[in-house]
């Protein structure tokens, strides 16, 4: 087995001032931070769609990359190839983790038998490369939207047929993960939604995708899978509208089918800006409502319409994530996946390096400045001073329901009540955050 | 008491050909629609606020609209006169039902108390103009996001002061609407969201909303109020961010304070616009919830971020609309509100009747359609039997409950199943459409 | 030679009632509209790439479609076979145009010279269809931007010599079209335009682009092409940002170039929305410049942030199209090509008739409308009487260069002038538009 | 005269690690960055709208800032006032510039003679204000937006009598600009655009347009005025479009009128974005096309479709832009304006200072961080070794019209071309950009 990136040796951490484009600046794995390492506040993962198996195209062109594994040739063999190289890559990178779908690892075949034997045996693969490389699994996940077969739907297909090959692809990817020991499993539903309301039934399809939420929850205590069950919202792309738009519809979603103790969100910068929301507010969301699970870590480009998918370079955007992150106690099993792709045009192997190494060295800096946000809370503190009213009898009064509308529509008048503005201050909290930044 | 519109007769029915100006062309009160006159479909309404109240400002530029009860002068003298030319408009409109704010109606006063007692002096002059005119309140409302003490949110403002100054004003504008016979009553959050997260704090915040829901509940239920419970949603706009964001965000939130049986949704044509979402989308998932309440009709501009607050013109957006909503079954307390304002150079008092029987013209066409559409439901049709498959064993026993993951996998892999593709058909069903609006 | 639409029959004018999905119910080719008929007011044209070459992918699905020319096999031969079906489906919709990319005809060959072969054979075979059928060709174009050589550009490449590959198609497919008797040649910059401005010179590239344009023009008069170039301009996407913006871009770039006499623009309506206009304005505006040249007939969604080319079916929007259109004198050269694409699931060959007898009825029936509209022409009306002031000695004497910024600043202090505000009326002028669509 | 902010003294440069909130950080005005001092690079100025004029709005609630100046009362006095605390406002904070519409500081009267004579008396006290404190104009402008006259525009206004309005107030503001020492008079064309194109003749009100333009350029000239003509494009808001549009729009209207080397534009970060471009972009095209003038320097919410005109606080997004500034030479008459405003719950006096001092601070670092990347300019050595082909013979020919596209095509296909793809190194370059920034 020959190298692939041969020009690139691992990645050390060489500091701040380093000139060498292949080290990280920032990223210090086993430094410790608020008493932890580095490394398992962060827990990267890359992502083999993107790093591997995407080949450079876009929707007005040709792929640009033409790997080697991406020439004609036998199915499997190739996956070998792939699976080579992604653990080259890996291990370089010096990243903990990797992510999949069953398909970027393993070929679909020619029909369902095919698919879960190719899986069954890629895994054997994934398995020893884990071993050699101690590169371990984030996260799995079934690609059930790429296939033609998806093409209207997964679990909300009007074709029961084909909410059970889904449910045959996630019976399997579920197995391999837990093979793999893998920390979560992913459900996103990129074809979950509809391109016109004129032949969608919207009762019904909520329904059929409610009812394979349940039996992904049923099947992982079945089998005994002990990692966390996430949902990764996204708005739209590609359809017109996907049914788990953002975290505050995944949250109702998980309410009706009784779920809301059994599955997370998995958050995707990119997602949350599609939906209207900024990342941070999609993070601090899940965290008020007890659902925060993993993050996408990549951006969008505030200019564009569609999911760009690039690697996160933005401290001042991730330091705030971090925070909320950090204040919520930090990830459990999740960690931060890599779903970030090259420019089309940054065709050269060295490139995968450049992306990650940016995006790694981001959010270690940007945790850096979100620790010592955190140290000394300003601005929780903040927070603590403006809501006190809250603590004191009126406002502890109307929470635990000592008043009913009428008698503290007459408390007010009985006092003739004039309260007193204060300034919500944003400008100086601003500086405030921006002087742990620079 | 002197005429305002004094060279506007009442508007009348003249049907499609005429060449009045002042005329409905297809507002037929009495006509008959599937077996209920127009009128009772379509429970017209006009607002009060930007009929009357709003001066023609922006963020650019002062009123131009100079009414003269817009003059300095006596607060509650204006109030009168609004009032006077409110019922005269209401009346030559010949719209059915009205909706208000509190401070629409009847001066803020100098504090809590004058609050309460204008009020109450106002609704005795509304009632009398009600049972002068036979015009009906559809809905009250409660201002709590325009005087300066709300600026940092109503019922989740940091202040216990501010929530109850709010509930003084709900609980006064609930008797008020009861008092007037009003059929629902709404709740806008226009600044129940925040301005930063950097000074927020989101879990308090939803529990402080949640409560003040579960009074109005309340109190609804003690008054005796026999209407319906409204939220509207809103994404944005006055705040970065509404907590009521879109119809799904709103379930999640009536789910978790076990609500979702006692509030509806009041759905705003360019609120869902804004949410990134169109207006049928909104309509046709809180059908989809059981959440539908009312309509609040206007348009937005689709290339401009903010609420335009147009008035609809258009019969293809709308006729689809009014399809989801007879295919529900209609409404029942709720109505359509006109919660549209002229464009501010449209300064002449005839305006306002041109912008309200462009919309009720629109939407009175736009019945006409979608009952067309209804009465040989083409669409439901390929909707039954592109889903049939749901309703034969496969489909049946997954919904049911009968598979498991594995099992449903293993019925895959044993059959080799071979889903085929159909057609979505989606051109093919928008020419339909079209057949019927045109 | 067999039909690949075998289950379709010519398409047929049938009028407004019929039931046969697939028959023209507004579209009457010969009906006289203005003078004129109705085939030489819109002159459409299916686009080749859309309907034949697009295999139904999206960027997260593979090709849906599955055409026997998309199968593996001697591309000549394949190329043979997409012709003959372009054809049967050309004269079976009874459209009098289509439009290609040389790319989309002919097989680009694995070097230049196969590329210049492969097109002049396919020429000659498109000719003899074009014979044959009587299809015409409205337009011809260059496709320099989906082989990964484009990947940073074709003219504005940082690389001369992808620059001369791409004058190279350019330069064929320009003689290819007067060949063809092509009546437009169209320069779409799909990849003109940054992908980052970190490793982009705009001036440069701007330099570049100009004198590709120059060239182009230069090459037109001397093979004696008659026809008109056109540029079509977008805002981004495929890159981020692309050069030819919208039509005020454009307009400033022919300027600096002294090209605004010679090149004209193609305008999309997709584009338009996603540059942030209405259609109608970029229509608009480059009549008011005099730039207007040809329609790329669709629409996007208003939700999405992406190009989706669907087929135009608002009644509504074509009419205030036309309406422009027909004011400005009609299109000369120009027509309406159907760049529109099938959603991916509508894979069944009927459903490219339904796409596009959809478009062609609505842009029917809305130049009916926007007939209507012009023969008693009350907007212009309006429009005339609203601007009344600059026929009067004021206004034209402004205008002439009579006065300075200081005399006419005296003349408004002298006179003491206190301009009289007038309604805008723009809810009545939207009453009355609606008053001829319906 | 008594201090209205008594509780802050003047703003002192007191470094990094000052706990002082009421300190700068960063902007040390005689620090030598590439040896001009950092104020002479950055020229800030105050706004006197924002921080004086505006009460504290939205469209949604009143005024919350409620200061003295504000309050009933003698318009000259209050006027008076208000420059007293404008002075000590710009005087405290250290800035050495400022920037007013005449309506800022004068009253604009109950007609056209009473607004003249205000205005001469109120430059006769800004001018001794600027004597005593040495703070200095750096533009004027004159507000022809807010008063309802203008509802339909000023220049483009359908009555001359509204453009002569204007002009009187163009021609004084221009005046007083040039008496105050201004260095720059702007044009921001708030309501020159439409609502709606029903009402709208776009050629006639572009003529009117223009000739106010050429107007102003030859009044320039015949006061002897020595400083800039800005145009400031956005591109809606208030009207739903306005021919400003972006940098690209004002190109091409000043190349159509002749006024490209007379007028410059000033470039407003939130107006970028609302156009659908970055800062950094405008910014771009504006030095590409030889027309940069002046920065508004603020920031809107990537979430919200209005101008929220924040105080810059991305030294990300700014050492791009002044990165961009510095290798065009820098700015010479203009300078960075803080066209920013408080939030409205932002209403205690010292929150207008934490304001401007993050903004200050942002743009300083963000200069310090730019100066850096100057300093060994290794994005400048990136694109020129990327483009280094259009210095050898084919690029040179090409450029140089040695070309034509038959002989360039018959280069290609003579040589058989085939151009190697190069990577377009887009992470690698963000990673250096970093590498300065932090």
């Amino acid at each position: 087995m020959t190298e692939f990136f041969s020009n690139v040796k691992p990645i050390q951490f060489e500091g701040k001032n380093t000139d060498n484009p292949l080290a990280f600046r920032y990223y210090d794995a086993d430094k410790m931070i608020l008493g932890k390492p580095m490394k398992d506040h962060l827990r990267f993962a890359a992502a083999y769609w993107h790093s591997l198996t995407w080949p450079g195209v876009d929707i007005f062109g040709q792929g640009t990359f033409e790997r080697p594994w991406m020439q004609p040739g036998n199915a499997m063999e190739l996956a070998h190839l792939k699976a080579d190289v992604a653990f080259e890559f890996f291990s370089k990178l010096n990243v903990p983790y990797y992510c999949f779908h069953d398909v970027d690892v393993s070929p679909e075949g020619a029909n369902v038998r095919e698919y879960v034997n190719n899986l069954a045996q890629m895994v054997d693969i994934l398995g020893n490369k884990q071993e050699q490389t101690g590169v371990k699994l984030l996260w799995g996940t079934a690609n059930a939207f790429s296939n033609p077969r998806y093409m209207a739907g997964a679990a909300s297909n009007p074709d029961p047929k084909v909410f059970a090959y889904a449910a045959t692809q996630i019976f399997n990817a579920m197995k391999a993960t837990k093979t793999l020991g893998g920390q979560n499993y992913v459900l996103w539903g990129g074809r979950e939604g509809y391109e016109t309301l004129l032949n969608t039934d919207l009762r019904q399809e909520r329904q059929q995708l409610g009812r394979l939420m349940q039996m992904v929850v049923e099947n992982k205590h079945k089998i005994g899978f002990k990692g966390t069950i996430l949902i990764e919202p996204k708005p739209q792309e590609p359809t017109k509208h996907q049914y788990d738009y953002d975290v505050s519809a995944v949250y109702g979603f998980l309410k009706q089918f009784g779920l809301e103790d059994e599955i997370k969100v998995n958050i995707e910068a990119n997602h949350a800006t599609l939906a209207g929301h900024s990342f941070q507010h999609e993070v601090a969301t899940a965290v008020s409502l007890g659902i925060l699970g993993s993050i996408d870590a990549n951006r969008g480009d505030p200019q564009l319409g569609w999911d760009t998918d690039q690697f996160p370079n933005s401290v001042e955007e991730n330091s705030l994530v971090l925070y909320e992150i950090l204040k919520a106690g930090g990830l459990t099993t999740g960690g931060f996946n890599f779903d970030a792709r090259l420019r089309r045009p940054s065709i050269a192997p060295e490139d995968l390096f450049y992306g990650h190494i940016g995006g790694m060295d981001t959010m270690a800096l940007a945790l850096e400045k979100a620790a010592a946000m955190i140290e000394n809370d300003q601005l929780a503190k903040n927070i603590a001073q403006r809501y006190a009213g809250w603590n004191e009898p009126l406002g502890k009064g109307i929470l635990n329901g000592d008043y009913s509308l009428e008698s503290l529509a007459s408390y007010a008048v009985d006092n003739n009540i004039q309260p007193v503005k204060e300034s919500g201050r944003q400008e100086y909290l601003e500086n405030i955050v921006n002087r742990y930044i620079f």
